[in-house]
């Protein structure tokens, strides 16, 4: 169903048809872990990809909403589709992704609401205030082959990336965080597959969770993930920013802004996440 | 099933059972009208007043994301429901709510994906770095008794409030817009009803449009609203912001901070909407 493509990210989202129409199964890879389970990017990306086929004519995500009911493993899982309405700029439709548990019984693991277009055709008027990031430039930022070995060890997804972060960023990985809930980066598919709007919903959950930059170094389960996918992106490489304001009642608010290489905002998301609890 | 009230706001999200468990019918009324539907915000309450109903251990949504399908119309709806998982401290759960359009035939005007919780359970720490928006005192704000009258022609909703704007984003009634997408202000329900999590589903989805302020006077039409309820609101009166920073494409999106009487941040809420037409 997925172009054949050698991309590590294609292979991992590649789905078949199970039977019954709007039904697909595929295998979630455990090169796409981070923190014992798969990465909710990643997970959203073969929802949404599961969702394109139902779509033709708008195979692209504009808004698309998910909520991560329990953690995925690796190994197989089935997505149930159901178009809701077909509209001549957008369509609605949404996606449950299933696995079994150890006794054998179907869980849900992620629950998608979305409304699908045709990125490629969207009225080419942009009026932003939007600024990209300011960082230095990659070769002053600091690779994943400087992230402490523990932190690897739990991010086989890390292996996925070429991500550079902005030392300013950074401070967390020596026991220094900024405490500015800012996480900042380039980022490229470590085999250099192009970025496009499912790629994308990958990026938009793909840097450590913000609350690092916080001094609160444990994994932060997404509750609920938006991304906005506001352009298709151009070939190479992007700049994205993780930030958070509010860390209440146990929850905080991560905002993601993903640009690409021709300075174009191409992407806005928001996840609710789980507080790590302090150290 | 709404407790017996008075108030405008909970008559008006009241819901009776519909014979099928999981399933209410209620009436949208005129008088939450805006340019010709209904509001948003309003819709996403009412159906998130379903999902309460099936949910008593978890009676507020924590995280809430509405997608708009068709335009409501004062009238009777439907509204079916779905629990998808009841757990210890979330429960996710769906709504879908359906008006008869003018063939009698039944069309889906939103569908709702949502994490419930109780709020008043939440773990006390708030350790935020937001700060609320810097307003006048309400009593150097502008209430809508000096809006345009062809504007509050088109807003029946704006008689349900006691909306005081900032001076400095009003620009836009008098044909000079400040240009900034930024629109704020004071809020309060006009028979005095208090916040809660559900009024303030309204209250995202309250204010006009912020494009009004970069001189697109037009309605625009919600594609998809989250909201993230972070607290139980204080009684008393809501600081009201909302902003946008990327209008490209044909879309935006709208920032929106709600904060209580005594200085939390009892709300985030992000929508996508389709940007009115240059004048």
């Amino acid at each position: 169903m997925t172009p054949a493509s050698s991309s590590e990210f294609d292979q991992g989202i590649a789905l078949r048809p199970d039977g019954e129409a709007g039904w697909y199964r595929g295998e979630l890879g455990e090169g796409w872990q981070i923190g014992g389970g798969i990465n909710g990017g990643f997970l959203l990306a073969a929802a949404a990809n599961a969702l394109r086929q139902e779509l033709p004519q708008h195979p692209d995500p504009l808004s698309i909403s998910g909520y991560y009911l329990s953690a995925s493993t690796p190994g197989p899982y089935t997505v149930r589709t159901e178009v809701v309405r077909k509209g001549n700029s957008l369509s609605n439709a949404t996606a449950v992704l299933y696995q079994q548990d150890e006794h054998g019984q179907q869980v849900e693991r992620l629950r998608v609401l979305a409304s699908y277009t045709d990125l490629a055709a969207l009225d080419a008027e942009v009026g932003t205030a939007a600024e990209p990031p300011a960082m230095p430039p990659r070769e002053q930022c600091i690779g994943a082959e400087h992230a402490p070995p523990q932190f690897v060890e739990q991010a086989a997804l890390l292996r996925r990336f070429d991500l550079r972060l902005d030392p300013a960023c950074v401070g967390w990985a020596l026991g220094q965080p900024s405490g500015n809930g800012r996480i900042q980066g380039w980022f490229r598919l470590a085999d250099d597959r192009e970025p496009d709007p499912l790629a994308l919903l990958l990026v938009a959950d793909a840097l450590p969770p913000v609350t690092f930059d916080l001094g609160r170094p444990g994994w932060a389960p997404t509750i609920e993930l938006t991304v906005h996918l506001r352009a298709l992106p151009a070939a190479g490489w992007l700049r994205v920013s993780h930030a958070t304001r509010n860390l209440a009642g146990g929850y905080f608010e991560e905002d993601c802004e993903i640009w690409d290489e021709a300075g174009r905002l191409v992407a806005q998301s928001r996840q609710l996440a789980r507080t790590p609890r302090a150290k």
